[in-house]
């Protein structure tokens, strides 16, 4: 068995397989691509990935794309194998609550946090207060919906799953490079959520050559 | 065994799920929310969705909300139950690739059809001939890949999939209600695709349904 991940490590979409085999005790190799103008270059549009994205997982001869895929990948091949860790519970009823999580992340928290990262992070769009702003009391309407969901409980689910790992990367980005942490700070069960997933060690790992990688300046 | 939508058969994704059903054979019942508005409102969003979204399905009692969620949940619990139908392999290699084309359809495919059919077909957002001339820029874009993706093939990931199945309404509504649908015609893998797809009796059963709700003036 022979992983290997095609991405950026400070890429947020990278960084979630990274944790994600991290959780799981897999090894693997990250292979960087040769910049992120490649991406849209013939080559990589043809062999990598037809709409010129990352993350891409191969495994062996096999490839995936797509972030939440290849983590469900990862999962239904090698959850249990190498740890007890469980991202995805094999119960049907209890698979299907996380699925659900994990389309709320995708639907209604990660679009909102990539505007505040891509512009006051990345740098990729120019800042704009205004939309800033209105997005940040977006946001707030999401947390509060959160910190109910996480209404005694210690995850969204109850048990750590797939579902939490996601919410990690724009997170942690909000919290190590914005001033909008108060956002979460301010609801205490969304608090001390973020403090128990940000605190596994899968995550650290994967934040640590994230953090190695952006201070070699490869962003 | 009750199946219970909570939805309106006019909304793209609760049209999904009655495909899905369709497909898989299973009886259900739909119940309309008392109004759009309704959606919004406390006993709603304590009670069916947080977020105030549809379709919402019960299952006796468990109860999973967001259509993609929804619909692997019906798949993993009741596929080959009731007929022959497949829409996620067994294999973990061949799953790994619907999910993977699921996450095409949700991020590349599906925002853009919207951006159009909510402007031209519901109504929703003033029409803004420049955003739906751009707009139809990028789904030529996303065709071209499509059309090479299916080269060779009869459907996305060779046989039919819940991954075809989740492009039917959006597309649907292009054919039925607008003039766009050349950008799809003049690519000839996709235009036998979308014949393929279109005309599958679970398809065509659950088009109907929306279409009578639409008739009865229920949007």
């Amino acid at each position: 068995m022979t992983l290997k991940i095609i991405g950026f490590e400070v890429s947020s979409n990278t960084l979630s397989v990274i944790a994600c085999l991290n959780e799981l005790g897999l090894p693997y190799q990250i292979e960087n691509p040769a910049s992120w103008h490649a991406l849209k270059e013939e080559d990589f549009l043809a062999n990598k990935h037809p709409f010129g994205r990352i993350p891409v997982l191969y495994d062996g001869d096999y490839k995936i794309t797509e972030t939440r895929a290849i983590c469900r990948y990862l999962v239904s091949k090698y959850q249990g194998k190498h740890n007890d860790t469980i991202l995805i519970p094999h119960d049907i009823n209890e698979a299907g609550l996380i699925d659900q999580l994990i389309s709320y992340e995708v639907s209604y928290y990660e679009p909102l946090l990539k505007t505040i990262v891509l512009q006051e992070v990345f740098k990729l769009h120019p800042e704009n207060h205004e939309i800033i702003k209105h997005t940040c009391e977006e946001i707030d309407k999401v947390l509060k919906v959160y910190d109910k969901l996480l209404e005694g409980k210690e995850y969204l689910n109850g048990e750590f799953s797939l579902a939490d790992l996601l919410h990690c990367p724009y997170t942690q980005y909000i919290y190590s490079s914005t001033k909008h942490n108060d956002l979460w700070d301010k609801r205490p069960n969304v608090k001390k959520w973020w403090d128990r997933i940000s605190n596994r060690d899968a995550w650290k790992k994967a934040w640590k050559i994230s953090r190695d990688a952006w201070a070699a300046g490869d962003k």
